[in-house]
């Protein structure tokens, strides 16, 4: 736990350098466009501990599988993200004299990321041993507007000194992982080319082929003025650059303005990656920094406004909460149905930049809420392309009939992970892929994707559940053997009762759908019986053979759900009986203690009472949460979030804000002492999450939207608007009453506190009972 | 499965050359004095496919770990044993033609190891494409009377022809091992000298810094003659080489006689390697060829006079167990107390050569029933030195106060594997190290080990069990959790009957070898109790509470004892109805689906009942046998041997004797398809057991030794000698008699076939009833 960013509602701010956490400042102050994203390197060189970073989205390499013992059914590879071209680099001299935070004397350092703008600056004074002391402000940005596009300005005023200011401005594809197998190479040079005016490198993913270019270009001012001079070309392998060498007097200030397009022939064709970037660097050229900022700036007012939580009386939440947002939008903009949300975005290396079922479970409903429909629909067709892939990875593992297997890690639908206990067992990923398009169906109103694409996938995966279920003699019930649920703590169990649990509801949804859409719609139900060879009697009976008769484990006496069959024969403890050297477990306990042990990394049973809330009582999900929480470690960054709505609907209001303290600045304050991997994207999901659904109290049930708030003590108010339905909402909660605007024409039917109201088109404002 | 070895009772024969067959034959020829020990090579260069192979004990290398997803507790390395300096090497020109196996036209082509004497003999003819024809003989042994010389002689007839035979001698140090984690060389170069009479290479490996130095000389004789000749001795980094460049006439025979002295810093100062390496090659040098062999042959007819077992009427079983005694005596002869028996010897590179469980049960009752008792004690005294590591080990996974967890995979007593399932959770194997000293002592009839220091290690594995045992609010017993059993088809079960029973027992039989040493030795037994910070009270009470209230899961429907609380869980068949193309399962079947399968890869609950045979009726074994046995696939080379003796024990004697056939002709007919790798040493011993206490029906209970003879129908006769307490027996087994030796002066008494019977000194005959 760090507490070094200074507060602020719209501003991530680093006052003082600190090279202790680079690292963590470099993945702090990361931005991004969805297409594109840096962490926070610095422009000029840098001789300490960093770890360089710029990633492009969907440009990944099969890194060979490093495994003690091989079994049989691992991939060959593991999917990652890279690491690109280090267009940002800078070599400043001062009179002969590099430019190197590591090693000159630095005064009033300052880094912030205006989260409104999603811009990086900084500036900072540094007095050189010879005496010169320059001051240096820097901007940059990956635009939203033109999103192959990555400009930064960077200005050195001449405080006390005449003599000269030298920039190099490097284009360099000479880059690294950190994070390989066997240390290999990813990328290999193709060409480098530069003139007076522009420079171009072009690389290539080994393995994948993936090409990508990097043109850039530059302008170079002396105290604003465009300032004519000699750019001195030079080339080496994968790299070139321009160097700018600049008489100056004391009080002049030099800077360089850089242009960078990065072109990848994941979205274009390889033949026109040249021409594509030169005519965008070109037409950037010509326009200027300040009108290309402002369209940036303008594309991320957009973002806000359709997304932005306000929350009044606590700025450390609400600052926070923002840059949660900020980030999730950095990473992942959903145009694009190939792309998906890693679990570090564009922030690091680190699970290879991977989709994991955190899109399910916690990113997709964010978009839901705050975004078109066309981002969630997006999210599920990346899983709609990848469905004859799962097919395939179900088969590799014995399942026959079109049964299909989601990867538990993926970039093009081929798993990527390694671990039997994971990869092979931690199955309920399907389920999440399954509860998506439920999920996504509920909120929009809008069946057509359930029908024309999501009932493939149910079918698929139904008929993995139904394989995957085998009948025990013993229990005369349905059992699933030899799982690991969301608890990673637990490996190889059977019957989890999450897994089981979504598992017949898929079965049931499945049929449900099915029979609907026969109902409505036999063509197109028949288009898909034929298109899946389903056998309609043989299969639906099976299923609901099986949905009828699953097995679940339970503790009649202490009525709660068990997590897995042999849950009690566990001694069972408070993880507040575990003392502070023991902690966090997965690094201070060995993994057989941890199995061994009723801790819980995140929510299993609660998991499933999340997602299917409205089929509990609020009994039942007190009974459980009393049992589960108190052993919980919360050691997954998703875990927080899921215990901080469940909380508030159980009116633990403490506990629903303490864990939203654990989960909302994570990443701000180094919680759990890895920020410097990289920020936890899909757990900021989770935070927002926990904001609309905990504290917001918004959830779907019946058809119909709720709303029952649960403000924190500590807070005054919360704002956001969401997008039920196509009806666009704004929800203003204060302590003793919530305004509720009404965007649309139409009168919309929702309830409030369990007491159905009808808001007018416009502002309703209701009061709210004390609680 | 191949049948290219042919039959005979003392010859291991390669009719023909059989390249594809190359690193299957050159295991099965492997050749070791229990210091030394090489895969068959071939001497002349072999272009080839061919995995080169020379072993030294003691000597390995801590490979850096492989593994995909680390875990707290993991070890850092994993030991390997290592190929290490090639002596046998000869470059052969027949006038400037190479000879070549891989490239030549060969005919009659002879490999045979002469198991009466450990000499790896091999003939044939080649054609050069000149119209050159020559016969080549060879042979080589690692000397079993000076343990630290390897002796090889070559000649070369030139059939029609008349000219230059050249001979390059070399002697290499720049050798690999395939199997690497990182690709890295393990030996870096020492020293590199050479004259006219011998050479000698010295290098140390990296990190471990053993020492070796490779000291060898040649004579060469041109028909029986020695050929005074120049040696022309060259140097290169890490290898140098003696040349002999002999004039030929048609039917001339040209040998070379190499000695080659291998002497390491595992035996001896490493200032001293160079001097003890010459004396002995230039000894070696001034007597002569046969005289060295002679006494190399009579230190085996020692052995074979031992060990030896006769079977008549069954060339091939007689082939087999002559080839399964020599290649276990190959690889250990008990000298030493540092070393083990590796699951390969020294006969490949897999597995590492470290040690396994597999040591305990089955190879140390083989040494116990055959040699002196030294040769078990030395094995027992192996894990009395690694205590300190094991309790370390314990430490390292959370174990505490003298807990002692020794490891699934050693070679110095450091846990080298790492696979949490196996690490952490195959603790079974601290419960065949305890066994293996009640074993000792019950066969021995000496408790004067027990009583120093096998209690010490019996005291720190009680201490573990008790630790690992916990109490179960729901079964209001004790149960263990989180274990893989014997049978690693299942991972990470609850309550492995066999795990549970052997722990139980362990608790038990410490407690009361502690208060029978009380009684009988107050002095050692306080000794002990403070050497071990014994807390005699509060230990041993709760050792005698959890012993007492150990929860074993059973089915008392089928009256058999459950492998785990869950195996009725699963959907029981047999392994019958598996199709050829599944099998082996470990190749077929994706990991979670093995594991969720009742398939069984080797015996679980019924090494439990062979262990501890003398505390179930038959009906129980029976019962159990008949319940398990279908399920179990066979997958360890381990299981067979277990299985065909407990079917001799239940009068299932066709059943026995086709496991016998599965265990006994295991590489030499390559069964499981991976001789390749090397021989499967522990199972050898697994095998020879069988042919002990299946066939022969050796077993020892209430203090006496019992026989239960069951030959197989194939079988004419089993012969064997046993040394049982100080009394040297003869066994000599037919249809209808029996005839033992009693070696002794003293009368000795038995049962047999559960009668009491007296022998007298010399020949007692027993007519037998048939079964």
């Amino acid at each position: 736990m760090k507490k070094y960013i200074t507060i602020h509602p719209w501003k991530i701010i680093e006052n003082d350098f600190h090279p202790q956490y680079k690292r963590i400042s470099e993945s702090i102050f990361s931005i991004g466009n969805g297409k594109m994203g840096m962490r926070g390197n610095f422009e000029e060189e840098y001789s300490g501990d960093s770890l360089q970073g710029n990633y492009l989205a969907g440009i990944y390499y099969p890194d060979k599988t490093k495994v003690g013992w091989w079994k049989n059914g691992y991939p060959e590879y593991f999917a990652k993200v890279l690491n690109a071209v280090n267009w940002i680099s800078l070599n400043i001299k001062i009179n002969g004299q590099t430019l190197d935070l590591d090693k000159c004397d630095i005064s009033d350092y300052k880094a912030v990321l205006d989260m409104k703008e999603s811009v990086l600056y900084r500036e900072f004074k540094v007095k050189f041993k010879k005496g010169e002391s320059i001051i240096v402000q820097s901007q940059r940005f990956y635009s939203m507007d033109e999103d192959d596009l990555g400009v930064l300005k960077y200005s050195i005023y001449a405080e006390n000194f005449t003599g000269k200011i030298e920039i190099e401005s490097i284009t360099d594809f000479n880059v690294v992982n950190e994070d390989t197998n066997y240390g290999e190479k990813f990328w290999k040079g193709i060409s480098t080319k530069v003139n007076n005016q522009i420079g171009i490198v072009t690389a290539m993913t080994k393995k994948t082929e993936f090409v990508v270019s990097c043109i850039t270009s530059n302008k170079v001012f002396l105290n604003d003025e465009i300032h004519k001079i000699d750019s001195m070309p030079s080339k080496k392998p994968q790299r070139f650059s321009h160097s700018y060498s600049i008489d100056v007097k004391r009080g002049d200030v030099v800077s360089i303005e850089k242009y960078a397009a990065t072109v990848s022939s994941f979205f274009y064709p390889k033949e026109d990656l040249h021409k594509i970037g030169e005519k965008l660097i070109e037409k950037s050229m010509r326009d200027n920094f300040s009108s290309i900022k402002d369209r940036h700036i303008k594309k991320w007012s957009q973002i806000w406004d359709k997304s932005d939580i306000k929350i009044k009386g606590d700025d450390s939440a609400q600052q926070a909460i923002r840059y949660n947002i900020l980030q999730l939008n950095q990473t992942y903009t959903g145009k694009d149905s190939r792309l998906n949300i890693g679990p570090k975005g564009f922030t690091g290396e680190k699970y290879g930049g991977s989709t994991y079922w955190d899109t399910e479970a916690y990113c997709l409903p964010v978009y839901l809420y705050t975004s078109d429909k066309k981002v969630s629909e997006n999210l599920l067709q990346y899983r709609y392309n990848h469905l004859p892939k799962a097919i395939e990875n179900a088969e590799k593992l014995g399942f026959k009939n079109g049964a299909a297997l989601y990867p538990m890690v993926t970039m093009n639908g081929e798993e990527c992970h390694n671990e039997w206990e994971i990869t092979f067992e931690e199955i309920h990923r399907n389920g999440a892929i399954a509860y998506a398009i439920f999920n996504y169906t509920r909120f929009t109103g809008d069946n057509s994707y359930l029908y024309s694409k999501g009932l493939e996938v149910l079918i698929g995966i139904s008929r993995f559940w139904a394989q995957r279920f085998s009948f025990s003699c013993k229990r005369q019930s349905y059992v699933m053997l030899g799982v690991t649920g969301p608890n990673e703590y637990e490996n190889n169990v059977n019957n989890n009762w999450y897994t089981n649990y979504i598992a017949r509801w898929c079965l049931t949804y499945t049929t449900k759908t099915l029979k609907k859409l026969k109902k409505k719609d036999i063509e197109s139900y028949r288009a898909i019986v034929k298109k899946t060879k389903l056998k309609e009697n043989k299969e639906l009976k099976l299923w609901g053979k099986i949905a009828s008769n699953v097995y679940f484990p339970s503790d009649k006496k202490r009525k709660v759900f068990l997590q897995q069959s042999n849950f009690l024969d566990k001694t069972l403890r408070a993880a507040s009986t575990l003392s502070d050297d023991e902690r966090p477990i997965s690094q201070k306990w060995s993994w057989d203690r941890i199995l061994r042990s009723c801790f819980i990394k995140q929510a299993d049973v609660l998991q499933g009472l999340y997602f299917f809330s409205d089929k509990f009582s609020k009994k039942e999900l007190k009974k459980n949460f009393n049992f589960y929480e108190p052993m919980t470690v919360h050691e997954s960054s998703l875990s927080p979030c899921v215990h901080s709505i469940l909380a508030n609907k159980i009116g633990r209001k403490e506990k629903a804000y303490e864990m939203f303290l654990r989960t909302s600045r994570l990443d701000l304050d180094d919680i759990n002492n890895d920020t410097e991997d990289g920020c936890h994207i899909t757990s900021m999901a989770g935070t927002i999450l926990s904001v609309f659904e905990g504290f917001g109290g918004i959830s779907v049930a019946k058809n119909k939207l709720n709303i029952n708030p649960q403000l924190p003590e500590y807070w005054k108010g919360l704002e956001f608007k969401i997008n039920f339905r196509e009806t666009p909402l704004k929800i203003v909660i204060k302590k003793k009453k919530i305004t509720l605007i009404n965007y649309s024409k139409a009168k919309f039917d929702l309830t409030l506190n369990n007491k159905k109201v009808i808001l007018k088109e416009g502002k309703n404002v209701f009061i709210l009972n004390e609680n």
